[in-house]
């Protein structure tokens, strides 16, 4: 596969670091070949850290994580850049690293509200890259919070039907949101927990942008008023959404229900790591469930990318329904391997595929 | 205690059935003379089928439960029955003992929604039950669902101020709102569900019932929209409710403030179960949690009768807030002792006190 | 795939019975025809009532299960029935199904100490197979209770270095050990149970009956004497084990440690559900784990077939280490499905192959 | 009451100085007049940062967290120190302390194994205290680690009947163990975790130094064997422990049950936090639950210091049980303050009381 481009894994110890490994193990167009980590004092193997469930890929396993910083990574000859760093580290390294020639697709919110970067979830607004993209500079492109991306796939099918005003969001967050080791037991055992520092504002701000309109360079946020309640609940993985929106349109039930099936963008393209389709509606009356529905899509590289959306009830002019997906895979690291693709596809990579 | 009033418990197996026995436990007004389940082969001890973390109440737990039917029982001497039965169950076996001259108060759900029966939440409607009461009628009085119970608790404080036009919840429901058994841990470890039968219609059609006018004996429902998302939890008591009223009113933030700081509708009452305040404004970040704030309300009698208000936050015309109330104590067997116990301060029980 | 075996599968609605589904799925060997469960009023699909997380098997999501008896299902062509029979009911059922020419390999524990029934896992004593097979004969065979399956395949490597005296089990117990709906949230929520009923004596007679020696055709208990504590944890899936054995003789460790390394019976064999090492030793400090190691064994068939040991620690006479493994696959349908692929390599399926 | 003895908390922002705040509102005979901890940039009152479930003590939700050190704290008047100081920090501290004329009861590891340090469970070696104090000399007194505590209460009713040979531990031990973030969710939702640092060595080597006899002011360990197998699970409060213990002598069951329900070595004294009896022996199957059992003891300020020991079996030499105590209160905070009071009781504080 000597044609597969040359990539690194920022934050590699970390959770959405692991995930951005599994994810990348034998992918078809990146080759990671640097695994990058700030706090360790001498290099380790990715297997000897790794946390999550499953083994750790096969093909990643002996990778050794460094602390190179931008200017070395960029002269190993790495184009492509994952970033799980975290707020505030993120900001600075991303910068560096695409005036440094590398392209960069970040998991982190620190350059999401920018300008010149495109907050993109592909099946929802690949426009946005498009508009954003400048030929010959190295991208930055991030994918969306966790909360936020399955929100705006949940209303994205039927967002043209329905003419929001105003959209209502309570979540029911994965204890894998916080990362590895973000939430205390003692805080959730037994216990919700109804406030997640700064989520509820990301989720606002991130789905209007993303709900907006790119042109000549610029995106217009979409005025819709979007509020959000968040809560950390005793779940692996998965954030599930109760989700109310105030309608100014009234189309049928059905027309929303077929809306919903035959939403699938990128039907066309042949991005690895894109579920067809993007969101599942399930008709069971206690669907979607987060220990149930969080793999949704097809193995191997779309597990986990599908969101699934259920009880559907229309009670106009509010329209309400669950989305759930896998905050780590889909809103995580997942989100920007998909990204990634979107702009290899469409030839955004200025580099020699 | 020669004057307290005879009582008997319906349903003492189950667990709303033993949370009345605690709260019962040398009651000023009421006696429990009676334990009632319908299908043990032999009769069995309160004590020995307890199941409540606490041990059992030290009065009752050599009491056997028996089984016998209404017209015993109202031959027996009780005059007043705290029903726990199963919905379905209740209903006829309710009427009955009115009928025979027995006051019921109840925590099914049959008769919660009949013309002439005060579906009550004495901080919210006390005057419900003074228009629907009937001089020399034994009483059937209903507390409301648990998750209702917490919704109208917390809305109550700042409904004249708001004059809502529409209700949006999502809840986030222990596990003991579904009985002793009412929930597999297989279906809420590493999970939640977002699906509980009937409970969304319950609580929009109980709340539009107790925020309604009373007048010339009957109940005039309120017109507002109430609609609610209702999900399961790993928690082992203490509903969340994620509250957005969407508002005609705009009173200032202070003013809101201010109404939950000062609703105590029972303040000049001295009903034993009364919570004073009955709704607790806080404004630590991360409250209301179940775990934190489930038993608030003074001990003994008032412990896990109020209802925790917290993250309020005013978005014109959106006014948002978590509410948080025990839901077998506040929201169950609590609500009808009190409801009982306001019933006997108004002199609405018949029967020499 | 004309050649396989036509089976059924008994109990298909439960926990066990799904599990079977899930392993047949395409079997080479097998193929499942028959889905039968008692308590339904209509047949339904598997895929209507499917519980696991994972999606139902594609092979089988449409097949209906159906209630016909004994007599009906050899009839029907069936020559082999895997059992996830309840208690109590599997017994007459596998008896009669044997009796009619259908052999039986069950999860139920009715038949597990008849003197003519293997109780087997095949790593550890599949001579017990060939000893108690009679010559055109059905065979009746069933797979050990969870727990045992584990201690025996973790004592098994090390069984003839150590002469152990007693063995001494603590076990942390997945709920999943119990069926779909055999624990109560409000029993396991912040809370473990020391009880399992019959459950430390199943521990103990199956393990000295799978350690004797077989001849003769018939089985000697070992002697060596067991004893567990079994305790219920809130955990889905995977039973841990502590174990500490009290030996006669005083290998070196890294005989032990050797011996673990080297086990594999089965080596030699192509059973398509064997995992090859059966035992893996792991020398973190802190596995193994029921979240990470449960799934043990390589994907497609043998996944969840492994044991998993660690903690190896030598004090002697005491040599204690944990096991893990999957009580409804390893403990549960994946032991009986081995069992009957041993039985079809060793020929004593008594139908043409 | 003037005569109360000036008391200070170290490590007062954790749980197990929560707990000792808790446990000393408004103690008869201790007076808390100073919390300490050192991580605080500026003063915080203890209510302010209090993270335990129930509110904060009324006497001391406003007293401020202060980090004075031991010179300006014994300046202060402070007479005794209860410390809650995390290991490596309380070895220097505490022993500055009790030079400066300060006794100190410390629930820290560090000095637990010093041969003139009481390492007490009063119900199980007072003798320690007396044979280890000396005249006009401030206390340093510890009481033991969390699991060890149960295991030398459950043991001790026993202990001179069995004569044992070797004691067999397997821990179910709770979140709060760890301390307040000691423990991510991640680690323990939908898992067990076999390993905790240091803990089965300090439960082998801190019971056979309770368990040893003290004379000529020193402590000779006992020579049984003690193994432990310690693993963390999803309980928030409680340890269980499932015990074997392999006996020399054989005495019948009825003996022993007896022996359990007749142990109460500090029947005669009256420590207000000592709990009668100190072990209960439950017959029901399925007790000790950490869930039911964990706040044994009789209120206010016995509670949580009642050892609940249940499932006594005897299979000789076998004698097999299950014991649970609360780990943050008779396993840790509890374990001191009832120090103290023994302390106290038999003059041993060089104070005017």
């Amino acid at each position: 596969v000597g044609d597969r481009v040359p990539a690194a894994i920022l934050g590699a110890s970390g959770l959405i670091g692991q995930h951005f490994a599994r994810l990348l193990d034998d992918h078809p167009r990146f080759e990671v070949t640097s695994l990058l980590a700030g706090e360790r004092e001498s290099p380790v193997t990715l297997g000897s850290v790794w946390q999550l469930p499953e083994d750790p890929p096969r093909s990643l396993a002996d990778l050794r994580i460094t602390s190179v910083g931008p200017a070395a990574l960029a002269r190993s000859g790495v184009r492509i850049a994952f970033s799980a760093l975290p707020s505030g580290v993120a900001g600075p390294v991303e910068t560096e690293l695409r005036r440094r020639g590398v392209s960069v697709f970040s998991n982190a919110s620190d350059h999401r509200m920018d300008d010149d970067v495109p907050l993109l979830v592909p099946e929802v607004n690949a426009a946005h890259l498009r508009a954003l993209a400048r030929p010959g500079r190295p991208l930055l492109v991030t994918n969306a919070n966790c909360t936020t991306t399955g929100l705006v796939l949940g209303l994205a099918p039927v967002w043209g039907l329905l003419r929001p005003k105003a959209v209502h969001v309570a979540s029911y967050q994965a204890l894998s949101g916080a990362g590895l080791e973000g939430v205390a037991a003692l805080h959730t055992t037994d216990n919700v927990v109804p406030y997640i520092r700064g989520e509820e504002e990301k989720v606002a701000e991130e789905s209007r942008r993303i709900l907006g309109a790119a042109s000549r360079g610029r995106v217009r946020e979409n005025r819709v008023r979007v509020l959000a309640h968040c809560v950390r609940v005793a779940v692996r993985d998965g954030h599930l959404e109760a989700i109310t929106v105030e309608a100014a349109a009234r189309p049928a039930l059905s027309t929303l229900e077929q809306a919903f099936r035959e939403f699938d963008p990128l039907a066309d393209s042949s991005l690895p790591t894109a579920p067809h389709p993007p969101v599942l509606l399930r008709t069971e009356l206690d669907r979607p469930q987060p220990l149930r529905d969080r793999w949704a899509g097809a193995p191997p590289r779309a597990r986990g990318m599908a969101a699934v959306v259920g009880r559907l009830r229309w009670d106009p002019p509010y329209l309400r329904f669950f989305v759930l997906s896998h905050n780590a895979v889909r809103g995580g690291a997942g989100g920007s391997v998909l990204n990634a693709e979107l702009a290899d596809a469409e030839g955004l990579l200025p580099f020699p595929g």
